[in-house]
């Protein structure tokens, strides 16, 4: 028997990327990529979307399956679009029920793209992991979920795990502390605060790439900074931590390239808040999936 | 065909309660308590705890269900109790092995106390509520549950929720700012600080009933403190609220006679933070089951 081949989607504000992913190795193939705002200004985007899933399942007849992940909330039963800002012409469209009346006996599997690409690490990372983690990533903004059992938590009503807008200092939800533009913005207040020896720049143009160079070289002003954003970060994990009972933390996003700069400041604060109970099996790492994160998520949308 | 008679057993550190549940009504018969330390003294409290459970089945036949709430943690699966602080004769021993062989046909469930106090608000709270909240227990700690879709939220490893120990102010957890000790040291700061008039007591003896009758008659620094506590808890509610998607928070536990007192400034501070999405459908409400809290709790597991 041929290993099972999944059509996976990841649809953006930019564009929707999708391809054919082999559910044993993840190898992808028939990557399509096609720009969101020509299907919305055809007035007709599912229509356009069909049209694209169409053309990869007459030309790849194994594929029984589509998981398609979506940048914003959806209802509860995974069914339709609430709130996709980017792509305001779903928004409530019965999308699993449209597509499937189009292709009968094929099975899509709707999720939040966020929630998918953590997902997508358990099936799809070269080493296995524990079944239970928290995903994070960092960006723009501070997202994440967390995979229990196997699956995707929804919460209560569907959209669980908001970890860039719990309380953090300031007055500020965390995501308005430490993503990227804040950070930033943080960066250049103790960049006119220093007064040691530092490369990074005193007209404003610090960038994240600049101070991540700047800290790998020991710039005591970068790597401070990248200690007071992971002590940031830290305290909100044990928040999640608490109230999730999951010890395997993987942080992923663009600015996951700071990770080895904001890591001992994350650990020195969940050291300081949690209990042996937590600490004896605490595990920190590094999302891996990188820029194939979304397709894969979508594909492992797949798995039972 | 009459209605089913759950066996509800709320195992404490001081006593263990129990009584015959009317599970349409939550009436309770045959209540039956014994104090906990003479059984550990027995050398054989797993025995003697079945030999009382012994008795209520006999004069019970129509029982075939028993619930059992015990103040600890317990392993994933609820067989077997790991850490019972009060009675540390439980921990390893498979507990519903142990009573399903002594008693054929009968089925035990098992459950953390305070994640059964929880559930039994879904099922013997007069006023019918939504399948999702959140349960927080204000008290020496401050505890909690999450109830989602009708069941007790485990999370990863089975010991979900621990309001009470998430990063509050002052570097410390949300307990150690608002358990009853705490809140009474803040008391007795606050006092010793204050200008204006007040019937509070300056030699250090402010009790929690104290200041909750203090608040009622309009007394302004009681009134501080308790506003204090709340912006404390509220803070802390919103982490909860953003990570489990939930709207609906039960206040639970001693210290909720308070309630009052805290609320405004708990939903000032959820105001502050949420967005429509959450606020719209945003419910604060007093827990209901009081003192039976246990006992009905424990019954509760028995459903399903």
């Amino acid at each position: 028997m041929e290993p099972e081949q999944y059509l996976g989607i990841d649809v953006g504000g930019t564009n929707v990327k999708m391809g054919i992913v082999d559910a044993k190795t993840g190898k992808i193939s028939n990557f399509y990529s096609h720009d969101t705002t020509s299907w919305r200004e055809s007035g007709h985007f599912v229509d356009r979307f069909g049209d694209a899933i169409a053309l990869q399942l007459y030309g790849n007849k194994e594929v029984k399956k589509v998981g398609i992940g979506l940048p914003g909330m959806i209802n509860r039963d995974r069914t339709t679009p609430l709130e996709i800002t980017a792509i305001p012409e779903l928004d409530g469209v019965p999308l699993v029920a449209t597509l499937s009346k189009r292709f009968p006996g094929i099975q899509f599997f709707l999720e939040n793209d966020a929630n998918a690409a953590a997902l997508g690490e358990f099936y799809f990372a070269q080493e296995k992991i524990n079944e239970n983690y928290i995903f994070i990533t960092l960006g723009t903004g501070v997202g994440g979920a967390a995979i229990i059992n196997r699956k995707v938590f929804l919460g209560g009503d569907g959209n669980a795990m908001e970890p860039g807008h719990i309380p953090s200092r300031n007055g500020r939800v965390l995501e308005r502390n430490i993503g990227k533009k804040e950070l930033l913005d943080l960066a250049n207040v103790r960049r006119a605060e220093f007064k040691g020896s530092t490369t990074l720049p005193t007209d404003g143009s610090i960038s994240t790439t600049g101070l991540v160079a700047a800290a790998a070289e020991g710039d005591e002003l970068a790597m401070n900074i990248w200690e007071e954003v992971g002590e940031m970060l830290g305290d909100g994990l044990v928040s999640l931590v608490r109230i999730l009972d999951i010890k395997l933390i993987l942080i992923g996003g663009g600015l996951s390239a700071s990770y080895d700069y904001i890591l001992p400041a994350v650990q020195k604060q969940l050291n300081y808040w949690l209990t042996p109970y937590y600490l004896k099996d605490l595990d920190l790492k590094r999302a891996t999936l990188g820029n194939d994160a979304g397709l894969l998520g979508a594909a492992s949308l797949c798995f039972e």
